[in-house]
């Protein structure tokens, strides 16, 4: 198959467009094809000579300050909507935005729309574990009050996600609880468990956080607010840890020596428990490949970001979770019998 | 006043009972009376001779295995109950538990029972924040299901236990939420935004974990579900980076000059970021001072725990929270009026 390029709105993100220009020009070099979407006058000049890359003009932005939805609806130039547009025409395999993440999600739903039998679309994105590995969780802020089938689709989703973004082959499941015991969670996760257990995956029933990040499997599941919750105490709280370690480290009689010595494992560190490996979240269950990548994403963090889109789209994420939603619905569904 | 002792059940905890004896002896070496309760023939042969401290004899217990309240319910005179019983009966000021938290909540509720006008008693406790503060946060768990004028009442109680367990004046209590934003939260937080700006406290609306940890505010309110979610992702969390962080200093050239200098750093670190400083967790809006310690308790801990619930008392958070919740529900109660 001919091979599409990732449509990127290079205006979004802290750094935008001088980061996103400079990421995507090394994509570019290293053989993905990527099209830029932005004001053409800002970002040409931007390009270093003797890269090729397209760039498709869009004359609006939406600022990190508007309403993302009513900014999204009101500008139909703006270049997150235009770079979902390409995705939705064919002419692109995957959007990546650095910006507004509801407007990223809010353009993409009016563009590309859900997949079929998609009840909602879910944020999902990566943790990392204490063993190493990562841990998917989803959904992270998308939908804050979920009903138990919601749940049962993020199981699924977070399933193949696991299986093409990660390269899991089984990967097991778990429902973010406040224990493992029979009786423990709440109405919701009581309400989820049966749904879940029906579901064609491998579900290991309720997880804690502390289990989860230790690695008793390698997704978990639960509504976006909870999930936001999560995601941001586990980052403040790495935040934190690294403040009071270097402080204690420099505290130390032998301070100058400890920071010629721990500058260097400071920044595989940060490298290692950033929030996530994968370069930011993917939307799952629209009508294509959709990454939200990190505000404040630098040209290394630009290029991982969409080669991580890269692989999703070689893999075929959006087409597999489609398939997988349809054979999970199957069974119970009135549509197709 | 005349300083009632502590009670102490000194069969619950990992280290049990040699822990717990040696912790409360070292207390009332200190000068805090403490009563211990539990099987008088295993506990009299650890006392240290030359101290003077009463056992209460009980002679059951609940394991950690058993269900809760069954267990409570079932065994009249398992210690921990008797513990709670002195409480009830005048002849204790709070009551101390390292084992079962689900038992020693049902001991409390039923021989102490609820302050007067409190719909839901909470667990609370405070996390490291990165400016070098403590975050108290409830619910923990005792209430997974909340409705929003339970979150106003924990906004009160943790207002209380702000200032009369960490001496902050005129504490900060916010709303856990995923944003700050007018329209984030779910239908709960939103629902409870009111009530909450409705209470005697100085309310700061909806706070993000990343904020609370970094010390937008001295309290955040949540459901018990979200707050387990969040204290034990928190723990996680600093689980992981500790783990990560030591890899990364080992693995420079310099490895064992490393391994000299980060040792007594990562003492200190453990120590300010172990959630929580307070020794445990309480359980406010009962008749009582109660505190739930940790499971893996050494005689250090169960000394600064016991200390921790003396403070209380000497404060008296107890009667504080019952006054505080009545002036509250007075401006809307119907009983008094």
């Amino acid at each position: 198959m001919t091979l599409l390029p990732i449509a990127l709105d290079a205006m979004g993100g802290d750094n935008a467009p001088a980061a996103t220009v400079v990421g995507a020009c090394r994509a570019v070099r290293a053989g993905i094809p990527v099209i830029l979407v932005g004001d053409q006058d800002a970002l040409r000049p931007l390009v270093p000579k003797g890269v090729s890359i397209d760039i498709v003009h869009a004359a609006e932005s939406v600022g990190m300050d508007e309403s993302p939805s009513a900014a999204v609806r009101a500008k139909k130039d703006a270049s997150i909507r235009v770079a979902a547009r390409l995705v939705a025409e064919g002419q692109a395999s995957a959007v990546i935005g650095f910006g507004n993440t509801g407007a990223l999600m809010a353009a993409c739903l009016m563009e590309l729309g859900r997949l079929d039998g998609v009840h909602r679309p879910a944020v999902i994105t990566t943790l990392p574990r204490s063993d190493g590995g990562q841990l998917v969780v989803l959904d992270l802020g998308a939908n804050v009050d979920c009903k138990p089938e919601h749940l049962g689709q993020f199981g699924v989703m977070g399933h193949v996600f696991a299986q093409d973004v990660l390269q899991i082959k089984d990967p097991r499941v778990g429902l973010l609880s406040n224990g493992q015991e029979d009786g423990k969670g709440n109405d919701q996760v009581r309400a989820a468990m049966p749904v879940l257990e029906g579901m064609p995956i491998h579900f290991v029933g309720q997880v804690e956080p502390t289990d989860a990040l230790h690695g008793a499997c390698e997704v978990v599941v639960c509504d976006g607010f909870v999930g936001n919750i999560m995601l941001k105490s586990v980052e403040a709280a790495i935040g934190v840890a690294g403040k009071v370690l270097k402080e204690e480290i420099l505290r130390r009689p032998d301070a100058k020596l400890g920071a010629r010595l721990i500058r260097a494992a400071f920044r595989r560190y940060r490298k290692r428990t950033s929030a996530s490996s994968i370069g930011g979240a993917f939307l799952l269950g629209v009508k294509g490949t959709v990454l939200v990548g990190h505000g404040s994403a630098d040209p290394t963090s630009v290029m991982s970001a969409i080669k991580v889109a890269h692989t999703a789209v070689q893999e075929g994420l959006s087409d597999h979770i489609g398939a997988a939603l349809s054979e999970a619905l199957n069974p119970t569904s009135n549509d197709d019998t």
